[in-house]
C-alpha cells in the first residue's frame, strides 16, 4: 500500500478497502505515514465522504489501534451511553444510576470537559474523595457490586483517535460525519459494552446545528454500532437551549440528585426517562413503554438515587453529599441577572451560557486549567417563559468577585427577550435504530 | 491570520485575500506553517479552486518568495518560452536560436528532465564542454553577445514553489489547474522576461490529457502573465504522439540542428515556426504572418543554426558538434524494431516511448541518476503512416546491450498498428491570448 495512491483514490471518490484502512491506521499510529499525508486524506474524506462499509472499517481499525476492554468479567448485559455534548447535560449522572438500579450494568468510561461543554468526570470529581482513576479490576468489582462505575479513560485506548483528532483539530477537518462518527464509535466499541445508547444533540448549542445533520450522524453511528455487532440506537435530543437549569460541576450534581428524586426540571427529567428506557429496552427489560414506566418508578421511589450514592461510595467519594447536597461548598460570590424588559424568553444562546460558566471558573480553556467545582450558573427562566422587567433570569456563582462582571454580561447577552408567542420545542426529535429512522 | 481559518474558509469555497496569501506563502517558506496544514489547504484548493485574482496573487507571492531576476542589464525585448513537457520536445533548441537570430533576446532558465519527459538542460549538456551553470553576469553577457543563453536555475529562485511542489507530489494534489498554473508562472515571472510564450501540450502523452483541461490551464496561465504585467500567450499543441522523431539527449540535439537547417520532421518544424512567430510578434517584429515568414527565412538561410552555434560556444561548448553533428558519440548497441504486421500506425503511446527511452539510459527515475547522452530512440514510422510487416518502426540506441530487450519490447507495445484510415491530427489546436481563446 502506498498512502499516495489511497489519497489519490479517495480524492476521486473511490473507496478504501478494509485492508487499506488497516494499513493506513497502523502506519499513522506507528509514525510511518506522516501528518501531511494524513491531513490531505482527511480533507479528501471531508469532500468525498466514506460509504457505510468504509466508515465501519475505519472505526474498527481505530478501535483496534490500542487496548480493547473485555467486560466479560462483569455479569449481565452492559449498556453504555454517549452524548455528543452540550451545556448543562448531566444526563449520565441520572440515567446511569437509574438503569443500574433496574439491573443494567453500566461500566462507563467518560471524558473531561473542554471549551464551553462540561465533562462527566469533572462533575463527579466535584464530590469530595471520589476517584475516577481506578484499576481495571476495581472498576469491574464496583460494577458487579453496585451496577455502575464511571471512570476516566485509562491505558492506551484508541491512540489512533487521539492522534487523528489532534490533526483534524488544526487542519479544519473536524466537521465530517464519517470522521465524527468513527471517532466517537471507535471509543465506544473499544470500551466493550454490549449495547450503546447515543444521545445526539441538535440545535444551535449542539455540535450538529441542523436536524438533518444530526439525523445523518445518528444513522452513521447506529450503522457502525450495529455493524460492529453491538446493540445500538440513538435519540435526537434538543440542544438549541441548555438542558435543565444548572450549569457547572457541583451545581449539576445537585440537579442530578434532585432529578433522581423526581423533582428535577421537566426537560431534563423527560430526556433522562426516554434515554433510560432505551438502555433498559436494550438490556431486555421489556418493551419501550414498560421500560419507561420502570424508569419512572425507580425515580419515584429513590432506587436510582440509592444506586448513585452506592457508586459514589464505592469510588471513594463521600456519599453524604449525594444524600444531602446542601453539603456542597457554595461559591462565596453570587450575582443575580435580571430581565431588562417585559416579554418572553424567545431564545437562550447555549454556547453563550457555556462560555459564561467557563468564565466563572467552571470550565477549562486549556487542558491544564484547574476547575472551580462550585462555580456556575442556575437558570431561573427558561425558553418560552414570560418575564417582567426586574424578574430574576439567572444566578451566577464564583469564587472570585472580579469574574462576575464579564460573565453576567455574557449571560445577559445569551438571553433573548421578545414579544409574542414562541414555538413549542421538542425535547426528543426522533430515534434511530437498526430498523431505521423514526421522527416524532 | 490563522492558517486554520484560511483552510476552513477555502474548504467552504471562500477566497483568500492578497494579504492572506502573502502571509501563507511567507509562513510556509519560513517553516511557521507546518506541512500538515498546507497539505490540507492544497486539498481544499483542489476541490474548491481559486478565482483568477487569487491565482494571480498566489503566483506573485510565490515568485516574490526568493530572488527575482532583473533582466534590465540585457538590451531589447526579452521573450521566454515554456512547454508543459512532453516526449521528443526539443522546440527550445530550435526556436530559441531562431528568435534570437531575428533580434529577440532569449534569457532562458531551464530544468532537468525527470521520469519519462526530457529536460532542455540535459539535452544541452550532451554537447561536450557546454556549461549551464554560469554566473548571472556571464549569463547577461552571453545574451547581449549572441541573443540567447540557456542556463539552469540558480540561486534562491521561487523557494515557495520548490517546497509546495515537493508537498503536492506526495499528497496527490498536483493535478489542480490553479496550482499548476501558479507553479509554472511563478518561475516564469521570477525569471524576468518581458514576454512569455507558453506551449501547452495536450493529448495522451501530455500532463493535460483533454483539450478542455489544456485550454483551461492555458487561459489561467495567460491571465496570470497578463495580470503580472507581462506580454503572454499560449499555443495548445499536440502531445498525443511524440513530437519529431528523436527521443534522447544528443539524438534530439541532432534533430534540432537538422530542423534549424530546414530538414527536420514536418510536425516539429511546423510547431517550431508557429511558436517562434509568437515570440517574434511579442517582440514587435510585425504581424503573425510576417513573423512566420521571418522565422521560415531564418531557418532556410541558416541564421538560426549560426546563433545556436554561437550560444554553444559562448557557454563553453564545442560548437563543431553543432556544425557537424556526426561528431556526437554513437551508442555502441543498436536494436531495430520492426512491424509485425501490415497496416497503418493508428497510435503511438507517447509515455511508453518516453519510458523506453529512459530504460535505455536517456532519462532519470531519481534526481541522482546519471544520464547516458547517446542513448535513445529514433522513430522511423510516425502516426498515420502505412507499414508492411518487417518495415523498420524505430531504432534503439544504448550503451549496455542488456538494456535493449526490455526497451524494445516497451517500444513495440507503444505502437498500435491497425487497419483502415486514421483521423488527421492537428499540430496546433488553438491559441490563447489576453484577447481570448481562438481554436483552429
Amino acid at each position: 500500500m502506498r498512502m499516495y495512491d489511497l489519497i489519490e483514490r479517495k480524492k476521486h471518490g473511490g473507496r478504501l478497502s478494509r485492508g487499506e484502512l488497516h494499513d493506513m491506521i497502523r502506519g499513522f499510529v506507528d509514525g510511518e505515514i506522516p501528518d501531511y499525508q494524513m491531513s490531505a486524506m482527511l480533507m479528501a474524506i471531508y469532500f468525498q465522504g466514506m460509504d457505510e462499509e468504509e466508515t465501519l472499517g475505519l472505526t474498527l481499525e481505530m478501535a483496534a489501534s490500542g487496548d480493547m476492554v473485555d467486560l466479560s468479567g462483569i455479569e449481565g448485559i452492559k449498556v453504555d451511553k454517549h452524548s455528543t455534548g452540550g451545556v448543562g447535560d448531566k444526563t449520565t449522572l441520572v440515567i446511569g444510576p437509574l438503569a443500574a438500579s433496574l439491573g443494567v450494568k453500566v461500566a462507563k468510561m467518560s471524558g473531561k470537559g473542554l471549551g464551553h461543554t462540561g465533562g462527566t468526570i469533572d462533575k463527579l470529581e466535584s464530590i469530595p474523595g471520589l476517584c475516577t482513576a481506578v484499576s481495571r479490576q476495581r472498576f469491574f468489582e464496583i460494577v458487579n457490586e453496585t451496577g455502575i462505575a464511571v471512570i476516566g479513560q485509562s491505558g492506551n485506548m484508541v491512540p489512533a483517535d487521539k492522534k487523528l483528532y489532534a490533526l483534524r483539530d488544526v487542519t479544519a477537518t473536524v466537521d465530517s460525519i464519517p470522521l465524527i462518527a468513527s471517532s466517537i464509535m471507535s471509543k465506544k466499541i473499544a470500551a466493550g459494552s454490549d449495547g450503546i445508547v447515543l444521545d445526539v444533540k441538535t440545535g444551535s448549542g449542539a455540535f450538529m446545528k441542523s436536524l438533518e445533520d444530526s439525523v445523518a450522524l445518528a444513522k452513521e453511528m447506529v450503522a457502525i454500532g450495529t455493524g460492529a455487532g453491538r446493540r445500538c440506537c440513538a435519540l435526537i435530543t434538543d440542544m438549541d437551549v441548555p438542558l435543565g437549569s444548572a450549569i457547572g460541576n457541583s451545581l449539576e450534581v445537585r440537579e442530578a440528585v434532585e432529578t433522581l428524586k423526581g423533582r428535577g426540571p421537566g426537560d431534563l427529567t423527560e430526556v433522562c426517562l426516554q434515554l433510560c428506557s432505551h438502555m433498559l429496552y436494550m438490556a431486555g427489560k421489556g418493551d419501550l413503554d414498560s421500560c419507561y414506566a420502570l424508569a419512572r418508578d425507580a425515580m419515584a421511589d429513590g432506587r436510582g438515587l440509592k444506586t448513585l450514592a452506592a457508586m459514589v461510595k464505592a469510588q471513594g467519594g463521600d456519599e453524604t453529599y449525594i444524600l444531602d447536597p446542601d453539603r456542597f461548598p457554595k461559591a462565596p460570590y453570587v450575582r443575580e441577572v435580571k430581565a431588562d424588559r417585559d416579554g418572553r424568553v424567545t431564545h437562550i444562546d447555549t454556547a453563550g451560557c457555556g462560555i459564561a460558566s467557563a468564565m466563572l471558573g467552571a470550565g477549562r480553556q486549556k487542558k491544564e486549567d484547574v476547575i472551580d467545582y462550585s462555580a456556575g450558573i442556575c437558570l431561573h427562566k427558561k425558553y418560552g417563559e414570560e418575564v417582567r422587567k426586574g424578574d430574576l433570569l439567572a444566578v451566577l456563582y464564583a469564587s472570585r468577585e472580579e469574574l462576575l462582571d464579564g460573565a453576567s454580561q455574557k449571560l445577559m447577552d445569551a438571553y433573548t427577550i421578545g414579544d409574542g408567542d414562541v414555538e413549542a420545542k421538542k425535547l426528543v426529535y426522533g430515534q434511530v435504530t437498526g430498523d431505521g429512522v423514526e421522527m416524532f
